[in-house]
Protein backbone atom coordinates (compact mmCIF):
# COMPACT_ATOMS: atom_id res chain seq x y z
CA UNK A 1 0.00 0.00 0.00
CA UNK A 2 1.23 3.32 -0.92
CA UNK A 3 2.27 5.48 2.23
CA UNK A 4 1.31 9.22 2.75
CA UNK A 5 3.38 11.12 -0.31
CA UNK A 6 3.62 14.29 -1.57
CA UNK A 7 3.12 13.35 -5.01
CA UNK A 8 3.22 16.59 -8.14
CA UNK A 9 3.42 14.29 -11.11
CA UNK A 10 0.86 11.36 -12.00
CA UNK A 11 1.95 9.66 -15.59
CA UNK A 12 -0.12 7.64 -16.98
CA UNK A 13 0.70 4.87 -19.38
CA UNK A 14 -1.31 5.23 -22.74
CA UNK A 15 -2.23 1.40 -24.40
CA UNK A 16 -4.50 -0.10 -22.35
CA UNK A 17 -4.24 2.07 -19.51
CA UNK A 18 -6.23 4.72 -20.42
CA UNK A 19 -7.71 3.27 -24.08
CA UNK A 20 -7.54 -0.44 -25.48
CA UNK A 21 -5.06 -1.49 -27.45
CA UNK A 22 -3.96 -5.29 -26.97
CA UNK A 23 -7.44 -6.53 -28.40
CA UNK A 24 -6.09 -4.86 -31.09
CA UNK A 25 -2.81 -6.40 -31.82
CA UNK A 26 -4.43 -9.78 -30.13
CA UNK A 27 -7.13 -9.65 -33.13
CA UNK A 28 -4.38 -9.31 -35.60
CA UNK A 29 -2.40 -12.35 -34.11
CA UNK A 30 -4.88 -14.70 -34.74
CA UNK A 31 -5.71 -13.98 -38.24
CA UNK A 32 -1.36 -14.18 -38.81
CA UNK A 33 -1.79 -17.50 -36.99
CA UNK A 34 -5.08 -18.12 -39.71
CA UNK A 35 -2.93 -17.35 -42.25
CA UNK A 36 -0.81 -19.76 -41.58
CA UNK A 37 -2.42 -22.55 -40.53
CA UNK A 38 -1.41 -25.03 -43.33
CA UNK A 39 1.95 -24.74 -42.88
CA UNK A 40 1.89 -25.27 -38.64
CA UNK A 41 -0.37 -25.01 -35.83
CA UNK A 42 -1.26 -21.83 -34.17
CA UNK A 43 0.92 -21.76 -31.18
CA UNK A 44 3.49 -22.19 -32.59
CA UNK A 45 3.02 -19.47 -35.16
CA UNK A 46 1.67 -17.20 -32.39
CA UNK A 47 5.57 -18.22 -30.71
CA UNK A 48 7.66 -17.45 -33.81
CA UNK A 49 6.16 -13.93 -34.10
CA UNK A 50 6.74 -13.19 -30.80
CA UNK A 51 10.04 -14.66 -31.02
CA UNK A 52 10.79 -12.76 -33.96
CA UNK A 53 9.43 -9.49 -32.52
CA UNK A 54 11.55 -9.19 -29.72
CA UNK A 55 14.84 -10.03 -32.08
CA UNK A 56 13.75 -6.80 -34.01
CA UNK A 57 12.72 -4.91 -30.93
CA UNK A 58 16.47 -3.23 -30.96
CA UNK A 59 15.87 -2.33 -34.35
CA UNK A 60 12.04 -1.41 -35.28
CA UNK A 61 11.59 -0.71 -31.70
CA UNK A 62 7.58 -1.37 -30.46
CA UNK A 63 4.34 -0.18 -32.07
CA UNK A 64 2.71 -1.42 -35.40
CA UNK A 65 5.07 -1.06 -38.04
CA UNK A 66 7.44 -3.34 -36.50
CA UNK A 67 4.70 -5.63 -35.99
CA UNK A 68 4.21 -5.51 -39.73
CA UNK A 69 7.99 -6.15 -40.51
CA UNK A 70 8.14 -8.84 -38.26
CA UNK A 71 5.16 -10.62 -39.63
CA UNK A 72 6.48 -10.35 -43.29
CA UNK A 73 10.07 -11.82 -42.06
CA UNK A 74 8.59 -14.75 -39.83
CA UNK A 75 6.17 -15.76 -43.04
CA UNK A 76 9.27 -15.81 -45.06
CA UNK A 77 10.89 -18.37 -42.11
CA UNK A 78 7.88 -20.78 -41.71
CA UNK A 79 7.13 -21.09 -45.80
CA UNK A 80 10.95 -20.93 -46.11
CA UNK A 81 10.69 -18.13 -48.25
CA UNK A 82 7.83 -19.50 -50.82
CA UNK A 83 5.15 -17.13 -49.56
CA UNK A 84 1.59 -16.12 -51.90
CA UNK A 85 2.84 -12.56 -52.05
CA UNK A 86 -0.95 -12.52 -50.82
CA UNK A 87 0.02 -13.09 -47.37
CA UNK A 88 2.42 -10.02 -47.47
CA UNK A 89 -0.81 -8.01 -48.22
CA UNK A 90 -2.74 -9.63 -46.04
CA UNK A 91 0.02 -8.42 -43.24
CA UNK A 92 0.08 -4.99 -44.70
CA UNK A 93 -3.97 -5.02 -44.34
CA UNK A 94 -3.30 -5.86 -40.63
CA UNK A 95 -1.15 -3.00 -39.96
CA UNK A 96 -3.31 -0.76 -41.55
CA UNK A 97 -6.41 -1.59 -39.88
CA UNK A 98 -4.62 -1.40 -36.45
CA UNK A 99 -3.13 2.17 -37.38
CA UNK A 100 -7.47 3.12 -38.49
CA UNK A 101 -8.81 1.83 -35.26
CA UNK A 102 -11.28 3.81 -33.18
CA UNK A 103 -9.86 4.63 -29.25
CA UNK A 104 -11.73 3.12 -26.95
CA UNK A 105 -11.49 4.90 -23.26
CA UNK A 106 -11.22 2.04 -20.81
CA UNK A 107 -13.74 2.83 -18.34
CA UNK A 108 -13.50 5.46 -15.54
CA UNK A 109 -10.85 7.43 -17.82
CA UNK A 110 -12.20 10.80 -18.29
CA UNK A 111 -14.03 10.92 -14.74
CA UNK A 112 -10.60 10.34 -12.96
CA UNK A 113 -9.12 13.08 -15.02
CA UNK A 114 -11.61 15.23 -14.87
CA UNK A 115 -11.55 14.74 -11.07
CA UNK A 116 -7.40 15.15 -10.81
CA UNK A 117 -6.61 17.93 -13.33
CA UNK A 118 -6.01 20.91 -11.23
CA UNK A 119 -4.37 18.74 -8.43
CA UNK A 120 -1.01 17.76 -9.92
CA UNK A 121 0.77 17.60 -12.82
CA UNK A 122 -0.70 14.93 -15.41
CA UNK A 123 1.53 13.56 -17.92
CA UNK A 124 1.70 10.80 -20.90
CA UNK A 125 4.41 8.15 -20.83
CA UNK A 126 3.95 6.14 -23.37
CA UNK A 127 5.85 3.65 -26.08
CA UNK A 128 5.60 2.86 -29.53
CA UNK A 129 5.37 4.60 -32.52
CA UNK A 130 5.69 8.38 -32.47
CA UNK A 131 2.54 9.06 -34.91
CA UNK A 132 0.34 6.20 -34.15
CA UNK A 133 0.49 7.49 -30.42
CA UNK A 134 0.14 11.26 -31.02
CA UNK A 135 -2.96 9.69 -33.30
CA UNK A 136 -3.93 8.09 -30.59
CA UNK A 137 -4.24 11.23 -27.97
CA UNK A 138 -5.58 13.12 -30.59
CA UNK A 139 -8.54 10.65 -31.43
CA UNK A 140 -8.52 10.04 -27.65
CA UNK A 141 -10.17 13.63 -26.87
CA UNK A 142 -8.02 13.91 -23.90
CA UNK A 143 -5.21 15.84 -24.45
CA UNK A 144 -6.41 19.19 -22.76
CA UNK A 145 -5.92 16.97 -19.73
CA UNK A 146 -2.39 16.49 -20.07
CA UNK A 147 0.62 19.09 -19.39
CA UNK A 148 3.45 16.85 -21.39
CA UNK A 149 3.19 13.66 -23.47
CA UNK A 150 6.29 12.16 -23.19
CA UNK A 151 6.44 9.50 -26.50
CA UNK A 152 9.54 6.87 -25.16
CA UNK A 153 11.36 4.58 -27.39
CA UNK A 154 11.82 2.32 -24.43
CA UNK A 155 10.50 2.84 -20.68
CA UNK A 156 13.68 1.10 -18.70
CA UNK A 157 14.91 3.30 -15.33
CA UNK A 158 17.17 5.61 -17.19
CA UNK A 159 14.26 6.61 -19.08
CA UNK A 160 12.41 7.28 -16.61
CA UNK A 161 15.18 8.83 -15.07
CA UNK A 162 15.70 11.31 -18.37
CA UNK A 163 11.62 11.72 -18.41
CA UNK A 164 12.11 13.09 -14.84
CA UNK A 165 14.76 15.31 -15.20
CA UNK A 166 12.72 16.40 -18.09
CA UNK A 167 10.11 17.17 -15.70
CA UNK A 168 12.16 19.00 -13.46
CA UNK A 169 10.38 16.11 -10.68
CA UNK A 170 11.96 14.52 -7.87
CA UNK A 171 11.35 10.49 -8.18
CA UNK A 172 9.42 10.42 -4.58
CA UNK A 173 6.62 13.72 -6.25
CA UNK A 174 6.45 11.35 -9.35
CA UNK A 175 3.56 8.20 -9.84
CA UNK A 176 3.51 6.51 -12.64
CA UNK A 177 -0.07 4.95 -13.13
CA UNK A 178 0.10 1.66 -16.04
CA UNK A 179 -1.22 -1.82 -16.63
CA UNK A 180 3.09 -3.24 -17.36
CA UNK A 181 4.74 -4.26 -14.33
CA UNK A 182 7.46 -4.78 -16.61
CA UNK A 183 7.40 -1.52 -17.96
CA UNK A 184 5.64 1.13 -16.18
CA UNK A 185 6.16 -0.40 -12.09
CA UNK A 186 9.82 -1.60 -11.58
CA UNK A 187 11.65 1.11 -13.27
CA UNK A 188 9.98 3.58 -11.92
CA UNK A 189 9.86 1.58 -8.13
CA UNK A 190 13.87 0.84 -9.14
CA UNK A 191 14.44 5.03 -9.03
CA UNK A 192 12.31 5.70 -5.98
CA UNK A 193 9.08 6.74 -7.58
CA UNK A 194 5.80 5.55 -7.08
CA UNK A 195 4.20 3.13 -8.90
CA UNK A 196 0.21 2.40 -9.36
CA UNK A 197 -0.25 -1.24 -11.91
CA UNK A 198 -3.76 -1.44 -13.35
CA UNK A 199 -3.88 -4.91 -14.63
CA UNK A 200 -5.83 -4.90 -18.35
CA UNK A 201 -7.23 -8.41 -18.83
CA UNK A 202 -5.20 -9.28 -21.35
CA UNK A 203 -1.02 -8.29 -21.83
CA UNK A 204 1.42 -8.98 -24.17
CA UNK A 205 3.65 -11.72 -23.61
CA UNK A 206 6.70 -9.85 -23.43
CA UNK A 207 5.55 -7.21 -20.83
CA UNK A 208 4.74 -10.23 -18.53
CA UNK A 209 6.75 -10.39 -15.27
CA UNK A 210 6.22 -13.25 -13.12
CA UNK A 211 5.90 -11.53 -9.40
CA UNK A 212 3.50 -8.63 -8.22
CA UNK A 213 6.50 -6.86 -6.15
CA UNK A 214 6.01 -5.53 -2.32
CA UNK A 215 6.96 -2.75 -2.26
CA UNK A 216 6.11 0.50 0.27
CA UNK A 217 5.50 2.57 -2.86
CA UNK A 218 3.26 0.33 -4.27
CA UNK A 219 -0.36 -0.32 -5.00
CA UNK A 220 -2.26 -2.50 -7.33
CA UNK A 221 -6.02 -1.48 -8.20
CA UNK A 222 -8.63 -3.05 -9.88
CA UNK A 223 -9.61 -0.25 -12.50
CA UNK A 224 -8.67 3.43 -12.67
CA UNK A 225 -11.55 4.80 -10.64
CA UNK A 226 -10.04 3.73 -7.56
CA UNK A 227 -6.98 5.54 -8.24
CA UNK A 228 -9.28 8.25 -6.04
CA UNK A 229 -9.62 6.01 -3.16
CA UNK A 230 -5.52 6.16 -2.60
CA UNK A 231 -4.54 10.04 -3.71
CA UNK A 232 -5.89 13.06 -2.15
CA UNK A 233 -7.53 15.33 -3.97
CA UNK B 1 20.90 38.21 -45.10
CA UNK B 2 19.95 38.13 -41.46
CA UNK B 3 19.47 41.02 -39.28
CA UNK B 4 20.99 40.81 -36.21
CA UNK B 5 19.06 39.54 -33.79
CA UNK B 6 18.66 38.34 -30.52
CA UNK B 7 19.08 34.50 -31.01
CA UNK B 8 18.82 32.13 -27.75
CA UNK B 9 17.95 29.20 -29.00
CA UNK B 10 19.65 27.05 -32.00
CA UNK B 11 17.75 24.28 -33.61
CA UNK B 12 19.59 21.82 -35.82
CA UNK B 13 17.68 19.72 -38.01
CA UNK B 14 19.54 16.49 -37.99
CA UNK B 15 19.26 14.02 -41.01
CA UNK B 16 21.58 15.82 -43.97
CA UNK B 17 22.17 18.52 -41.82
CA UNK B 18 24.10 17.31 -39.30
CA UNK B 19 25.06 13.76 -40.67
CA UNK B 20 23.94 11.85 -44.00
CA UNK B 21 21.42 10.11 -44.65
CA UNK B 22 19.53 10.80 -47.88
CA UNK B 23 22.58 8.96 -49.28
CA UNK B 24 21.52 5.61 -47.51
CA UNK B 25 17.75 5.93 -48.79
CA UNK B 26 18.95 6.89 -52.79
CA UNK B 27 20.88 3.44 -52.72
CA UNK B 28 18.19 1.57 -51.19
CA UNK B 29 15.90 2.94 -53.97
CA UNK B 30 18.28 2.28 -56.73
CA UNK B 31 18.19 -1.18 -55.35
CA UNK B 32 14.78 -1.30 -55.17
CA UNK B 33 14.18 0.09 -59.26
CA UNK B 34 16.83 -2.76 -59.92
CA UNK B 35 14.76 -4.96 -58.24
CA UNK B 36 12.00 -4.74 -60.29
CA UNK B 37 13.58 -3.86 -63.59
CA UNK B 38 12.26 -6.56 -65.72
CA UNK B 39 8.88 -4.77 -64.90
CA UNK B 40 8.96 -1.29 -65.50
CA UNK B 41 12.03 1.22 -66.39
CA UNK B 42 13.67 2.49 -63.29
CA UNK B 43 12.03 5.90 -63.83
CA UNK B 44 8.85 4.71 -63.65
CA UNK B 45 9.56 2.31 -60.25
CA UNK B 46 10.69 5.65 -58.51
CA UNK B 47 8.10 7.36 -59.47
CA UNK B 48 5.29 4.77 -57.65
CA UNK B 49 7.36 4.47 -54.65
CA UNK B 50 7.57 8.04 -54.30
CA UNK B 51 3.58 8.24 -54.87
CA UNK B 52 3.20 4.99 -52.06
CA UNK B 53 5.28 6.59 -49.85
CA UNK B 54 3.51 10.17 -50.03
CA UNK B 55 0.02 8.27 -49.97
CA UNK B 56 1.30 6.21 -46.32
CA UNK B 57 2.88 9.62 -44.91
CA UNK B 58 -0.42 10.38 -42.98
CA UNK B 59 -0.52 6.60 -41.53
CA UNK B 60 2.88 5.67 -41.10
CA UNK B 61 4.97 8.90 -40.60
CA UNK B 62 8.15 9.33 -41.89
CA UNK B 63 11.14 7.05 -41.41
CA UNK B 64 12.74 3.29 -42.68
CA UNK B 65 10.56 1.47 -41.45
CA UNK B 66 7.25 3.26 -43.53
CA UNK B 67 9.58 3.59 -46.68
CA UNK B 68 10.24 -0.75 -46.52
CA UNK B 69 6.10 -1.24 -45.85
CA UNK B 70 5.78 1.03 -49.23
CA UNK B 71 8.06 -0.18 -50.92
CA UNK B 72 6.74 -4.20 -50.52
CA UNK B 73 2.96 -2.50 -50.99
CA UNK B 74 4.84 -0.91 -54.14
CA UNK B 75 6.01 -4.43 -55.08
CA UNK B 76 2.39 -5.66 -54.76
CA UNK B 77 1.33 -3.06 -57.49
CA UNK B 78 3.83 -3.16 -59.52
CA UNK B 79 3.76 -7.28 -60.40
CA UNK B 80 -0.22 -7.61 -59.91
CA UNK B 81 0.17 -9.10 -56.53
CA UNK B 82 2.26 -11.88 -58.76
CA UNK B 83 5.87 -10.84 -56.62
CA UNK B 84 7.93 -14.08 -55.24
CA UNK B 85 8.30 -13.57 -52.14
CA UNK B 86 12.27 -13.42 -52.11
CA UNK B 87 11.58 -9.84 -53.50
CA UNK B 88 9.74 -8.69 -50.22
CA UNK B 89 12.81 -10.57 -48.31
CA UNK B 90 15.28 -8.36 -50.60
CA UNK B 91 13.22 -5.12 -49.16
CA UNK B 92 13.36 -6.30 -45.50
CA UNK B 93 17.44 -6.44 -45.82
CA UNK B 94 17.34 -2.69 -47.65
CA UNK B 95 15.53 -1.35 -44.52
CA UNK B 96 17.96 -3.04 -42.36
CA UNK B 97 20.14 -2.61 -43.73
CA UNK B 98 20.00 1.59 -43.79
CA UNK B 99 19.40 0.87 -39.99
CA UNK B 100 22.50 -0.48 -38.98
CA UNK B 101 23.99 2.46 -41.09
CA UNK B 102 27.24 4.03 -39.66
CA UNK B 103 26.64 8.02 -38.74
CA UNK B 104 28.93 9.76 -40.99
CA UNK B 105 29.25 13.33 -39.31
CA UNK B 106 29.04 16.38 -42.21
CA UNK B 107 32.26 18.52 -42.42
CA UNK B 108 32.30 20.84 -39.82
CA UNK B 109 29.63 19.49 -37.64
CA UNK B 110 31.68 18.77 -34.78
CA UNK B 111 33.82 22.01 -35.11
CA UNK B 112 30.80 24.21 -35.25
CA UNK B 113 29.08 22.55 -31.99
CA UNK B 114 32.32 23.19 -30.07
CA UNK B 115 32.39 26.86 -30.93
CA UNK B 116 28.52 27.29 -30.39
CA UNK B 117 28.36 25.60 -27.32
CA UNK B 118 27.45 27.35 -23.79
CA UNK B 119 26.55 31.07 -26.10
CA UNK B 120 23.46 29.19 -27.04
CA UNK B 121 20.77 26.54 -26.23
CA UNK B 122 21.50 23.57 -28.71
CA UNK B 123 18.33 21.43 -29.77
CA UNK B 124 18.08 18.48 -32.22
CA UNK B 125 14.65 18.94 -33.83
CA UNK B 126 14.14 16.04 -36.32
CA UNK B 127 11.80 14.07 -37.33
CA UNK B 128 11.64 10.37 -38.57
CA UNK B 129 10.98 6.84 -36.31
CA UNK B 130 11.91 7.43 -32.55
CA UNK B 131 13.99 5.13 -31.88
CA UNK B 132 15.97 4.91 -35.44
CA UNK B 133 16.90 8.72 -34.59
CA UNK B 134 18.12 8.32 -30.92
CA UNK B 135 20.27 5.46 -32.59
CA UNK B 136 21.79 7.72 -34.80
CA UNK B 137 22.20 10.69 -32.19
CA UNK B 138 23.90 8.34 -29.62
CA UNK B 139 26.11 6.76 -32.64
CA UNK B 140 27.09 10.36 -33.64
CA UNK B 141 28.93 11.18 -30.79
CA UNK B 142 26.82 14.70 -30.56
CA UNK B 143 24.84 14.10 -27.64
CA UNK B 144 26.73 16.42 -25.53
CA UNK B 145 26.04 19.83 -26.88
CA UNK B 146 22.32 19.07 -26.94
CA UNK B 147 20.33 20.99 -24.30
CA UNK B 148 16.95 18.94 -25.66
CA UNK B 149 16.33 16.32 -28.88
CA UNK B 150 13.29 16.84 -30.58
CA UNK B 151 11.89 13.84 -32.75
CA UNK B 152 9.04 15.21 -34.46
CA UNK B 153 6.12 13.44 -36.09
CA UNK B 154 5.72 16.06 -38.40
CA UNK B 155 7.81 19.88 -39.12
CA UNK B 156 4.43 22.13 -39.82
CA UNK B 157 4.25 25.10 -37.78
CA UNK B 158 1.83 23.61 -35.60
CA UNK B 159 4.97 21.58 -34.78
CA UNK B 160 7.64 24.63 -34.77
CA UNK B 161 4.87 26.19 -32.28
CA UNK B 162 4.85 23.53 -29.93
CA UNK B 163 8.31 23.10 -29.62
CA UNK B 164 8.88 27.01 -29.10
CA UNK B 165 6.27 26.50 -26.05
CA UNK B 166 8.24 23.48 -24.51
CA UNK B 167 11.21 25.58 -24.71
CA UNK B 168 9.47 28.71 -23.52
CA UNK B 169 11.28 30.62 -26.45
CA UNK B 170 10.23 33.18 -28.52
CA UNK B 171 10.29 33.16 -32.32
CA UNK B 172 12.37 35.73 -32.97
CA UNK B 173 14.74 34.58 -30.46
CA UNK B 174 15.17 31.03 -31.97
CA UNK B 175 17.10 29.84 -34.65
CA UNK B 176 16.59 26.84 -37.06
CA UNK B 177 19.22 25.71 -38.93
CA UNK B 178 18.37 22.92 -41.82
CA UNK B 179 19.08 21.35 -45.09
CA UNK B 180 14.64 21.12 -46.35
CA UNK B 181 13.21 24.62 -47.47
CA UNK B 182 10.31 22.60 -46.69
CA UNK B 183 10.58 21.40 -42.97
CA UNK B 184 13.15 23.12 -41.77
CA UNK B 185 12.87 26.71 -43.62
CA UNK B 186 9.26 27.78 -44.25
CA UNK B 187 7.22 27.09 -41.19
CA UNK B 188 9.99 28.40 -38.88
CA UNK B 189 10.05 31.62 -41.10
CA UNK B 190 5.91 31.39 -41.02
CA UNK B 191 6.38 31.85 -37.48
CA UNK B 192 8.29 34.56 -36.96
CA UNK B 193 11.42 32.69 -35.88
CA UNK B 194 14.60 32.88 -38.45
CA UNK B 195 16.08 30.16 -40.82
CA UNK B 196 19.35 29.46 -41.77
CA UNK B 197 19.52 27.05 -45.17
CA UNK B 198 22.16 24.35 -45.89
CA UNK B 199 21.15 22.50 -48.89
CA UNK B 200 22.76 19.27 -48.97
CA UNK B 201 23.72 17.61 -52.48
CA UNK B 202 20.59 15.13 -52.45
CA UNK B 203 17.19 16.03 -51.31
CA UNK B 204 14.53 13.68 -51.19
CA UNK B 205 11.71 14.86 -54.31
CA UNK B 206 9.19 15.15 -51.36
CA UNK B 207 10.39 17.67 -49.91
CA UNK B 208 11.58 20.11 -52.95
CA UNK B 209 10.32 23.37 -52.73
CA UNK B 210 10.62 25.76 -55.99
CA UNK B 211 11.46 29.06 -54.38
CA UNK B 212 13.74 30.22 -52.03
CA UNK B 213 12.93 32.57 -49.80
CA UNK B 214 13.71 36.26 -49.85
CA UNK B 215 13.21 37.15 -46.07
CA UNK B 216 14.96 39.68 -43.78
CA UNK B 217 15.35 36.57 -41.34
CA UNK B 218 16.69 34.55 -43.80
CA UNK B 219 19.65 33.13 -45.06
CA UNK B 220 21.61 30.87 -46.91
CA UNK B 221 25.08 28.89 -46.46
CA UNK B 222 27.10 26.33 -48.32
CA UNK B 223 28.33 24.54 -45.50
CA UNK B 224 27.59 24.65 -41.25
CA UNK B 225 31.00 26.53 -41.33
CA UNK B 226 30.01 29.61 -42.51
CA UNK B 227 27.40 29.59 -39.30
CA UNK B 228 30.03 30.86 -37.36
CA UNK B 229 30.27 34.27 -39.80
CA UNK B 230 26.22 34.97 -39.24
CA UNK B 231 25.90 34.12 -35.76
CA UNK B 232 28.14 36.12 -32.98
CA UNK B 233 29.55 34.16 -30.43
Amino acid sequence: MLKDQDIQVIAFDADDTLWENEPYFREAEALFCDLLKDHLPNHIVAKQILESQVNNLPLYGYGVKGLVLSMIETIGEITNGKADFAMVEKVLDFGKTILNQPVILLDGVTEVLESLKGHYRLVVATKGDLLDQERKLKKSGLQGYFHHIEIMSNKKAADYRKLLKHLDCKPENFMMVGNSLKSDILPVLELGGNAIHIPFHVTWEHELVEQVPEHPRFSELRSIDELLTVIKI
